[in-house]
């Protein structure tokens, strides 16, 4: 049970919600007559909701809390911070020790020639940095024509208006007068949903050829950069074929096309390599981050630039006008700096690698691989995807899939397990502190939770 | 001095900040060959740098510090909330205590018609979600085409994409293909600069004309919003003649336009009232809040709606496609309130309006109506600016204000006070537990900056 007593009742905090509060990506009159869940304690792998319910969250929170909830080592981060400096900017020609030493960290565990972060406080905010530093990397570089973004159709780079036109979404286009001019979208590499009569690897290549394709329709000298998360996260947990990136990356160096890898979901440790560039072997320009960074105690996130574009900008470039109030936040630094620790001094994304992750995919296929409503299994690492299909042999999807895995999803919270759906697949990122034994339950429960699905649209 | 050994020297930090940080708003190369100060320590109105020198921080930071560094109530909640529930998410039908107790106490301060929030991480992402949210607003409404937002030349609204369009600086603009389509800007009430032969109550009566001729001009129907800063913050801290924004509002009214006050740096008790705007005695629409919001412990920002709007999104709109992972983080909205709780309960918004402000602006006054280098002084509450002029008479600025603005700053470095040049005005906007004591000795160290600067001008 809960350590903590909550002030007040469910019902009190549930008003309190309805009166003030807008919730995100959600219908609030409805949430409102329904009354939200109020998460009051969190412990490990573990949420207690304000009726003592326990929950196992296979959602790291919001594929954030890598190391799990309360870790002390973060705390004490954090109170020794608020005491020494509780915040001070980075615009007067000043800094602190905290950024300093976190960047000492980031860059002693990034794979590959990079060379400079600049810290936001959330990957939106990166997002929205990404645009303007490679428009402004382009302009150094004498090529101020090279302006376009290329993003991907169902792609999530974020929430605001920058970050949400590269991103892929439709219903948010729709809804904000999205994207801003200058950002084109290509397919995304969706082999069971699009993938037709296509083997993967073909399907794989056909959808970076979209890329060469848009890249000479608009022409190469007004392209300034393809941006795209490793794996899609938000839009339904997907990895492509294994001929995707190698082509992705080759296309874009030929045309000098910078290739900017959304590293928000997937980086610190997700797929078992510390950013999932690594492990699908390629090697991007920029790296947007956030999330795992902090284990999400505090907001934090950053653009972290190859060498190449880093001293471009800081040789050449000048005034670079860009700067947030809480660029490089002492506190969030310092509680990066003790997340990074504990997932280097614990070896948890090794362990992601090695041990938990192989043990979640294997026991994965091992109870859905014959499951009448699962057709695809993805994932590498903590991450993973359930693809509800009705014809797993034609790949055949269910007209009305959003509501069939929104009510897995339901069950399983009622069976108290935390898993997403998205489209038709059901998503699981657990933090990766997580046990075998811990797995063991993610995957009973979200077992029970398919099973039940399946059982209300008589398919067992 | 400090109580805090920092764990290297000082060359050490700048060498880290050169290899991997890019610093805001600033030229890196520049600034690396200088080297940056360090700042390790904050207490009250104070900091201390790794060489353990003393500043007296006259900009709270970044604007931000209403309650001075290294408050406990705060860290005491930080820690708390921590300890309780490290993160969790308001996406997945999902509320928690702390966020919903702190819009309790929000709205319990907030003057008029005011009834939901959207929580962000910045002022930034707060204006992102205004762009969103107001075009998203008169989609409901039945109005698509009303769309068009008109902000201010040298207002300031962010650093991303969308905020920064709002914004007016146009070397952002200049340096990142803004504005985006949609947003227009009309002249500042900066009366000094710009006033001509025309008394401030004439010109501000012109400047909002402006906004009227604008409207007009782009047709009723098509304008969503205008949106401004009460006072102008990062544009040189500019109070509008007070016939501005009565009118401001009437035309706002007339056309159906929603008025929008970015109240980032003027809310939370900055001029002496919670908010700036009800010291300019207008009743906006939306607020966009950050800053004093947590004092800068922890990233958080914010955007409040009327009754009408948020009514209006909630019971009509369906579901709103935004999102952030961390709206309303739970660390950030209990050291909110905590912060929210020092101010109130320690009456620091009505002492900023009938001591220490009073204070201020009468010292600065009669330190510096004499002075040949001010030509004006304005301010309220615990926020002024001093303007720099060749002549007072004919208000003729300085060809290279900046410059010399600048050097002023540099000196007051040098002395152990922080004052933040913009254009030719020097700007102060203290901590509002700054005691009388501590304002003396802002203002003195002010006036040696100020004096030496027109030494080395030789108008002394």
């Amino acid at each position: 049970m809960t350590a903590f007593t909550p002030h007040r009742s469910t019902r009190d905090y549930q008003q309190l919600d309805a009166a003030h509060h807008i919730n995100a990506f959600l219908d609030q009159k409805a949430l409102n007559q329904e009354g939200p869940r109020v998460m009051a304690e969190g412990r490990g792998v573990y949420l207690w909701d304000t009726d003592g319910k326990r929950y196992l969250d296979g959602m790291s929170g919001l594929w954030c809390t890598q190391v799990g909830y309360g870790r002390q080592e973060l705390i004490a981060a954090a109170a020794r911070q608020l005491q020494q400096l509780s915040y001070y900017n980075v615009f007067f020609h000043t800094t602190h020790p905290a950024v300093n030493e976190l960047s000492e960290r980031l860059f002693s565990l990034l794979p590959g020639d990079y060379r400079h972060v600049i810290y936001t406080n959330s990957g939106s905010e990166a997002n929205e940095l990404l645009i303007r530093c490679v428009r402004r990397y382009w302009d150094v570089m004498g090529k101020p024509d090279k302006k376009i973004f290329i993003g991907r159709h169902n792609g999530y780079h974020g929430s605001t208006v920058g970050s949400a036109s590269l991103g892929g979404m439709k219903f948010m286009h729709e809804m904000g007068d999205l994207p801003i001019p200058g950002v084109e979208h290509i397919g995304e590499p969706y082999w069971f949903a699009h993938g037709g009569g296509l083997s993967p690897e073909a399907f794989g290549r056909q959808c970076a050829q979209e890329l060469e394709d848009k890249i000479l329709a608009l022409g190469a000298d007004k392209v300034a950069a393809f941006v795209a998360e490793p794996f899609q996260g938000a839009g339904g947990m997907i990895f492509p074929p294994e001929s995707y990136w190698p082509e992705i990356q080759r296309i874009c160096r030929q045309y000098d096309v910078l290739l900017c890898a959304d590293e928000v979901i997937g980086g610190f440790g997700r797929t078992g390599e510390w950013f999932a560039h690594q492990h699908f072997h390629f090697q991007p320009d920029t790296l947007s981050i956030a999330k795992g960074l902090t284990s999400g105690y505090i907001p934090m996130g950053g653009l972290v630039l190859s060498r190449r574009i880093g001293e471009t900008l800081v040789e050449q470039g000048g005034v670079f006008a860009h700067g947030l109030t809480y660029s490089g936040h002492p506190v969030a630094a310092a509680v990066a700096l003790a997340n990074l620790g504990v997932l280097q001094d614990e070896g948890l994304v090794e362990r992601a690698r090695t041990d938990t992750g192989p043990y979640l995919q294997t026991c994965l296929r091992e109870v859905f691989s014959q499951h009448p409503l699962v057709g695809e299994i993805q994932g590498a690492g903590l991450v993973a995807a359930l693809q509800f299909c009705r014809d797993k042999t034609t790949r055949q999807r269910f007209a009305d899939e959003t509501d069939i895995s929104w009510r897995c999803r339901s069950i399983g919270f009622d069976e108290g397990v935390i898993i997403r759906s998205t489209l038709g697949r059901m998503i699981m990122a657990p933090a990766l502190v997580i046990s075998r034994g811990e797995i063991d339950e993610l995957i009973d429960k979200t077992r029970i939770a398919v099973d039940r699905t399946a059982e209300e649209m008589g398919l067992r």
